[in-house]
């Protein structure tokens, strides 16, 4: 599973960038929180304070949906591991890409929990999560080309299994961003549904992965 | 103890999990302090600074207040995966949703630090209480069942304990919250008083296990 | 040295311990520059951005000061877990508590930053020091109390060394603050001058220990 | 490779130390997000959002700048400790300077994110490389000196190899903040073409390491 990989001329090996990468997954997830600020109040607070915290459900909102997709990434991020045997310099940063695009993910969860009714907002959040599967789809078809550093005995229809649970969200969100034009509402639905249909909920289309 | 566990489909294991959630409880307990605010004087420093500082003992208390509390979550949650052996798809995503409540802790403890006198300050902070708690037991429950996840030859005395340990006070928080209606200063010593008596300080309370 | 530890009741063992610690050291240094913020400027930036940032200085060495006595405590932290050997219920919560403490850091450095000729901030800057060490300290003397945590052949000379540079700080800061009411450069000055000679620089005072 | 040391006087080792320094490169680089603001809008959300969203392009380009350079510095470190055997009181303590200037990082990454086409803005973004970069060389050449931490087989063509690599960004840095006087874009494009060419595409001049 994770094993110490043998020494090589980065002086990297698998193990340390999981831990790496674990540690920037666990800062972003609770990094989201800081957004959630308490209402300054300049009336009576009894009064006023139930109707302002009332009004930051949209933050909250947003808190939750992306405390869920990080939570998402994080756990396809080490099933692709699972399966990369060996890392070299170009997988390194791919994977550092990946993780710039993660780290990011702050920044549209406070736009939308600002304005979650504005369509720029709602298209930005999920153009986010559709660069943040493409760089790990990347990095996952970089590792499987030829081989170059998974097992050299895994069959292509697990291979093609994991590229098609990577791929298949970069669909859905791409189809929920043109949703917008018509409602962001029914947009932010289905950013809502994917995770909760494609990694939570046990089920046919996820049986044997998380992704 | 801390065992690596076989590979299984997600490519996660018990180990694995506990860094990444032993990484979100420091940082959450790390972030608490970024509340408490170095006042800003127009006037003469000297004769301003010692009042603005003593005005933030309410801050000051709730993130104490906070600290222990998140230390005592840390301490449960590990005395929950002490027990289990094996994790699947429900059982990672539990864990995330209690995470989630976990890093959410920073939210009530601003509140509660800018208005300590205010009952729905209490009562929120309460509630995540209370909410973490619950999702740690549905976890344990999921975990316990049927022998689910963990070790076959757990009697159920053990069991039956520990779910007790993390119930408990479940109990105690709802009746602080129902105490805020008369006087919130004594849901806020109940709240401090739960960790400290039935956590920190040793007794036959807590004999064999600290939840 | 770092052993994985037998089971227990609570489920931890001391290399746990000082993952969970560590990951507080690095957060909380880490979090240290947050207070350096880059000045609004709203004359002519190349004029007026020169003076502004000069203006940072104080921040600035506020920020290197306590750099340094976070690594100081981290260095301290290790040695005193290297003796330790099992952990219990009370050193478990004296250890959070050490680390409440240290978690505080960011905020006394802050009012340092701000408020650097002010009396107030200096002594409450050195109070942080003290306490910090007192809770290091008293989580050391309750772990070789009768050998309670440590190995049972530990000669008693060993110990009070230790407990002897855990405690000699505590002097100097409690004798700095003394002199803040002479003079608060003077006590800045030893501030810095502490961490120099007794951890950084080698010699005969810490020729085997930092502390 | 990662091999865990023998106990020696200050209780840490060279496992520890890459954790506690991995732990401070995740926070550091995840930190830079925090400088990205939602803009906040009094008029019209949907008429001023795409062009204060666009304004927030320079901060955009230098969060992406200091992530690689930051990723940079990580393996850069890792490939400087794959090498070092031991540590002694001064090798660690110019770690913790090199952190330092690490975590010092996000200051002038918000300062090219303000004032990006301001010179000093651009000067002290460079020096904060440079100053990093000679915290490492320092480092290294404590180790290497007389094979101190060192393998003691270790050849003088490999160190000296080392050493040119963690130099050579050291020339280039110096030549672009030299630029600044001519255009800070140029001297902005050099910053963004030194990690590029020398640490991520592999080529022949990276062969074998990234620093």
């Amino acid at each position: 599973m994770i094993e110490i990989q043998e020494s090589h001329p980065l002086g990297l090996n698998t193990a340390r960038i999981l831990t790496f990468s674990d540690g920037i997954f666990a800062i972003v997830i609770t990094l989201l929180v800081i957004d959630l600020k308490v209402p300054q109040i300049f009336g009576d607070i009894a009064t006023e304070l139930p109707g302002r915290l009332f009004d930051l459900w949209p933050k909250l909102l947003s808190y939750v949906l992306s405390f869920i997709i990080v939570g998402v990434y994080w756990v396809a991020h080490h099933h692709v591991f699972h399966y990369i045997e060996r890392v070299d310099r170009i997988c390194l940063w791919l994977n550092i890409f990946f993780l710039m695009s993660v780290a990011f993910v702050p920044f549209p969860t406070a736009l939308l929990g600002e304005y979650s009714n504005n369509r720029l907002a709602v298209i930005i959040y999920g153009v986010n999560v559709i660069v943040t599967r493409l760089l790990l789809l990347a990095l996952w078809i970089y590792a499987v080309y030829q081989h170059r550093l998974i097992n050299p005995e895994m069959d292509s229809g697990t291979i093609n299994r994991v590229t098609w649970l990577i791929l298949m969200p970069v669909f859905i969100y791409t189809f929920a961003i043109g949703i917008s034009f018509l409602s962001t509402r029914f947009s932010l639905a289905l950013y809502f549904l994917v995770p909760l249909f494609f990694s939570i909920i046990p089920s046919r289309l996820n049986r044997a992965d998380s992704l």
